[in-house]
């Protein structure tokens, strides 16, 4: 299939997520998957999936017609170093593939592939990323509530961050109650992750960031550190790491790693 | 999932799939499963996702990044009647949804819906649907050849029309030699459809077709018809419908509703 692939959209869907970051979701789905056990080789194929979708969401965010960056991880962004079109097709191609990475990991049971396959489907659609995208759009020209702007995110950086997490248990064919409180811990996090994004959007400089900071201010957008400061945003973020380390309790010193990450994801510097 | 949807979201995506069309790839997953029994009645669901698929192409293909069209099925297209960022995120969550229904559709045999899932992603992606377009849109500044423009329109158009072929095998579990079959009488047919909406873009005019004609010339895009006339290509697509007959010979009056598809396809005229 990749031997197809015309040239320039592979070189466009490479610039678009193989230029660094986190790797969040990647580092989530194992730690979530160790939690129960010894991982089958097939989990690398779930972890890429799932940072293909957020790296073509990065893609389609960036576009002239959504939020018009130039610049992501310190490089220009695939419409920049190609064109529209190419990043269009690149994010589409990605986002496609996603699935059928999943749905050819033989080393995972196939009613764990198909729950998975279902759950990124909810997760990032119209109901998940792809409406918290869509609202996030609308709020440039209304001005959200509060609850309407929990609402937005949730939707936008939460369910693909909460879909991680469960996705480690589900591909390790974990017991329903361990999915939920996976599931529980990922929104904790998600949140967290988006509070300390719009707080680093407020006080960061973009060499640190390397992409544009103060946009959401620039652009009238509102969000829960411009409402209530930062002092307030430091305090919740504490908040959101001792829940998160709650959640996870039953497990005992096998969760050190995931409530490490939460403390890292609400303090992180960039 | 539905009800969380943001309103003009799914506003757009309803837009863009709930406007008419010949809905051929769900005919062609029809037609071919009936030739193995009776379906079970979650082939809607398989047959609705290969139509999300189709439609979110046209969305994305209409943007004015990509063929910068304003009409299609004589109505605005998406990024027209709405803006560009929703045509955008709803062509990218109709792609999502396309991949939850096959997950989701019980009736179906997990080891059929996995294989569905995984050609699916090969041929809607970078080495099927989305790379044929990509390879369209470069053709309108470099010259290709005979090879070039066959390849270019059996991933952008043939792809997904041999998997709704193969994919009415696929789920009712036929034989191996029943679905490399399928997909060959979808190959001839996508080649068919092809040269057919080429000889319509040279001969048809908007009002008939919904859309723009001449469009492709104007372009500079090379056809097959352009490089050969339309004598020829009237002669080549009987010669199709021929060849996809004969293909299917062996299920003898069971494939009629197939055979008469393929004739319906060559001698279109919208």
């Amino acid at each position: 299939m990749l031997a197809k692939m015309p040239d320039r959209l592979g070189k466009a869907m490479q610039h678009g997520c193989l230029a660094g970051g986190k790797r969040l979701r990647p580092f989530l789905v194992f730690q979530s998957a160790a939690l129960f056990g010894s991982p089958p080789a097939d989990m690398i194929r779930i972890a890429a999936a799932l940072e293909f979708v957020h790296c073509y969401s990065l893609i389609h965010d960036d576009l002239p017609a959504m939020d018009d960056d130039d610049m992501r991880r310190g490089r220009p962004t695939v419409h920049v170093a190609f064109d529209e079109a190419s990043a269009i097709l690149a994010g589409d191609a990605l986002l496609t593939l996603a699935f059928g990475h999943i749905a050819d990991a033989d080393g995972i049971s196939a009613a764990a592939r198909l729950e998975l396959i279902s759950k990124l489907s909810r997760d990032a659609g119209a109901g998940g990323m792809a409406g918290g995208q869509a609202l996030d759009l609308a709020a440039e020209s209304t001005s959200l509530s509060e609850s309407e702007i929990a609402r937005m995110q949730s939707l936008k950086t939460g369910a693909l961050i909460a879909y991680a997490c469960e996705a480690g248990a589900i591909l390790m064919d974990a017991p329903e109650a361990d999915r939920k409180r996976l599931r529980q811990y990922g929104e904790i996090v998600g949140l967290a992750f988006q509070l300390a994004d719009d707080l680093l959007d407020e006080t960061a400089d973009a060499a640190v960031l390397g992409k544009a900071a103060g946009k959401d201010r620039e652009r009238g957008k509102k969000t829960l550190p411009a409402l209530y400061g930062q002092d307030w945003t430091r305090q919740r973020l504490q908040e959101l790491v001792a829940e998160a380390s709650a959640v996870l309790a039953d497990y005992e010193d096998r969760s050190a790693m995931l409530v490490e990450a939460a403390r890292f994801i609400a303090n992180r510097e960039k």
